[in-house]
């Protein structure tokens, strides 16, 4: 008798057995590798330039950002996330059956990225499934989610998948421009992952025109800030509110090691943050942590009524402080000095999370919240593992927590970049903008300026097609 | 002891038994619409105003092409497919945890559709997962793979999932303009399904610049006629050759009683299908159909070197014309009245299969070939199968191949439409092209073009907003 039999499952009788009817375990994240610039220029100096002490660092929360001139364009930066991830974890890419791409940066409208990774890196092996996903910033939390589902679905032929997601944040001179930034995440997908995907997912998908692309004249987006702020807190209460109904009444965010959240710039994962105490409370008030007039004040309140509620969100960030550096805070050192990285945004959390906390991690499960405007955002939990078994194919190194910690280095990795001055970042900037859209035209940038290693753009043709090579 | 650990599973103790570690069973399409728009051109009258009669009909194998004006948009096809779906099968939003998007026909370069989709036909229910996949005429595919991996992996709550993908297909004035049409499909994706996804799929993904769309200032795509037929032809080799090898020595073209092929123009679909019985042929010359000379004299030949050559093209298209006939043609009712579909291509003619054979498709196995510019192609497979149970939620009426077939009509719904002039079909394209990429524009298209429930649009505001209505 076969499994599928004993399980009462209606699989055709010449199934493979358990392969067939039976999931792997724990699968997730069991490598990661990032890709930040060499250049990086200080919130200060676009203070200075705007006239306003204080508004980018202690406002938005932000110490500095990246940025990119015409030299390198989202093929760039993902085929030097993924090089990186191949190479320092010594992975075949024969051993690869998916590559998926998340992305919002969209330099084409028909063909996927996925097609020039596999030119660049993949050699023979063309029997990749895999395109792009495509939401805002939420498009790697898709190819994540795909590509796990992937792993675990009758599909699987024991191969591992690959995430690649990244973008390039540039803004329209003005009170955005200092929420760009830019970088690529790659992450390797496989079974006895040491982050495992698990538990209830909670989705909030709306329609709202918060943050969009409609325009093919320009790189940069049409964005209501003030929308897109309510936006994103709004989601963070609805599928907040949704995963703790999901998991059982006593789900509570203390429940979580660590929370990653998708970060535009800090001071709106702070505000973030305080709304998933501001869940627990509204589902709780009497909990003894909630005493206090300043608090009880808002027991009968609903997080929709406070969610642009100036004096609840001092209120709320205030209780959640400590939290926040306990919980929060190990995963934004890459943000925080980086930018926003779009669709990379909240892997490059993770991965500073898991360079911060290593081997320590074990045991933690951890919240993360992804965010892409238009609006599609979930809730939803890794939980942080030693693996069981080798789980590297052909006996190589097994990936642990403590091995992603190592290989990503982030503090190391950003305290040897390069400080640049306004003149370049500004020069960076209008560069990029001139070449917008065009055909035949070959990048003005200095290769000299970028990490070694790193991919980079060498020619646009008088058909659009590119050509890329290697620092 | 719970099943989990019985199984030898890493599952957690507390997994809810066999539902975390066995997949459901036979997972696949319930149920598919599909819409295509009322007016339609005959292709003669293209061939007509162009002087090259027979060129567009029998050149290409293409009777008739739809159109749209302004009136209509990605959104708005793919609306109107969807709400056929809901409401011609009885199906509640609330019942969906799942809608994923195939399309190539962006509007956006960050936004998905999906939401407007969500915001217009799913009331409450914003517990949605899923995007945009995109690569050329492959998303409707990725679309289909991810969801049937969603109900098949740990995450999948027991709700449906729904994939709707579409395009609207235009050209520059000139050669490749009759080879335009479009149309949306939608499908409803979950366990016991009358089709269902099986066995092994074979990916052929390569670097080619052979159709895509790299100006933000046009809807046309970038299109080299010659490489684009290469490629996908290139593809059907790769992805035939791979399909076999993983099944075994013995697998060939006659196992599957009927084949399904991306459909650009019907006579590249008679190119690719004799690419099969080429591929057979390579695999074991001495078979008795191959005998004689004029095959014979290719039996020491590569697939590759015979993927432009005409003499080769013409012995096995005329070796596989009646197989194209008995396996094929029932799948090209949509496609050669319609157009070319790009994502929802391959899903319009899985659905004029199952319009034109209905019931009688039970027990046999379908071949698809799904191929998407830029390139990503996969040949994989459904079996047609009857329901083991009640495989619709809430004790409704069960989805079967019998009603599937009903439902699409396709045959009647064809006839029905309404035929144009060129005059009409010109204006309608220029219409498109003087709005394209602008914002503050109201549409021009008359709605008494439309058929009773099509979605339209309304407006483009001044910040690109979009806002639709219904027939």
């Amino acid at each position: 008798m076969r499994l599928g039999q004993i399980l009462g499952s209606r699989s055709e009788p010449d199934d493979d057995a358990a392969s067939m009817t039976t999931r792997p375990a724990d699968v997730g994240i069991l490598a990661m590798e990032c890709y930040f610039p060499k250049r990086v220029l200080a919130q200060t100096a676009l203070e200075e330039q705007d006239g306003c002490a204080g508004k980018y660092v202690t406002g938005l929360g932000q110490t500095a950002l990246a940025f990119f001139d015409d030299r390198e364009d989202v093929a760039s930066i993902m085929l030097t996330a993924l090089k990186r991830l191949l190479d320092n974890y010594g992975i075949s890419p024969a051993d690869v059956g998916r590559l998926e791409v998340g992305t919002e940066t969209l330099i084409d409208k028909s063909k996927s990225v996925k097609t020039t990774l596999l030119a660049e890196l993949f050699g023979e092996n063309a029997d990749v499934e895999g395109v792009t996903s495509t939401n805002a910033c939420y498009g790697g939390t898709a190819a994540l989610f795909n590509s796990v589902a992937w792993v675990e679905s009758s599909a699987w032929d024991g191969r591992y998948a690959i995430v690649v997601c990244g973008d390039i944040a540039v803004y329209a001179p003005g009170p955005a421009r200092p929420t760009g930034g830019g970088g690529a995440v790659a992450m390797l997908i496989g079974p006895d992952a040491p982050l495992a995907l698990s538990g209830a997912r909670a989705t909030h998908a709306v329609e709202v025109y918060d943050f969009y692309k409609p325009s093919g004249a320009t790189e940069y987006a049409t964005v209501d800030g003030k929308l897109s702020q309510n936006a994103y807190l709004t989601a963070v209460d609805k599928c907040w509110a949704l995963l703790k109904a999901k998991r059982g009444k006593a789900a509570a965010l203390d429940e979580f090691g660590y929370v990653c959240m998708h970060s535009p710039y800090n001071k709106l994962v702070q505000k973030g943050f305080a709304r998933l105490l501001l869940g627990d409370f509204l589902a709780g008030a009497d909990a003894a942590e909630f005493g206090g007039e300043a608090v009880q004040k808002y027991r009968d309140a609903t997080a929709a009524s406070l969610v642009s509620d100036r004096d609840a969100e001092k209120v709320f960030v205030g209780l959640s402080a400590e939290r926040f550096k306990a919980k929060c805070s190990p995963s934004d050192t890459i943000s925080r000095q980086v930018g926003n990285c779009y669709t990379g945004a909240l892997y490059m959390n993770l991965l500073s999370l898991v360079s911060n906390v290593g081997a320590a991690l074990e045991g933690q499960e951890v919240l993360l919240f992804s965010y892409g405007s238009g609006a599609v955002a979930t809730a939803f939990s890794v939980r942080c593992r030693a693996p069981a078994a080798a789980n590297a194919k052909g006996g190589a190194e097994p990936f642990s927590l403590a091995r992603i910690g190592a290989a990503a280095d982030a503090v190391a990795r950003l305290a040897a970049r390069t400080p640049a001055d306004l003149a370049t970042f500004n020069g960076a900037m209008d560069m990029r903008a001139a070449v917008y859209g065009k055909s035949d035209w070959e990048p003005a940038g200095a290769t000299a300026d970028l990490l070694p290693g790193t991919y980079y753009l060498v020619k646009v043709d008088d058909q659009y097609r590119r050509t890329y090579a290697r620092a």
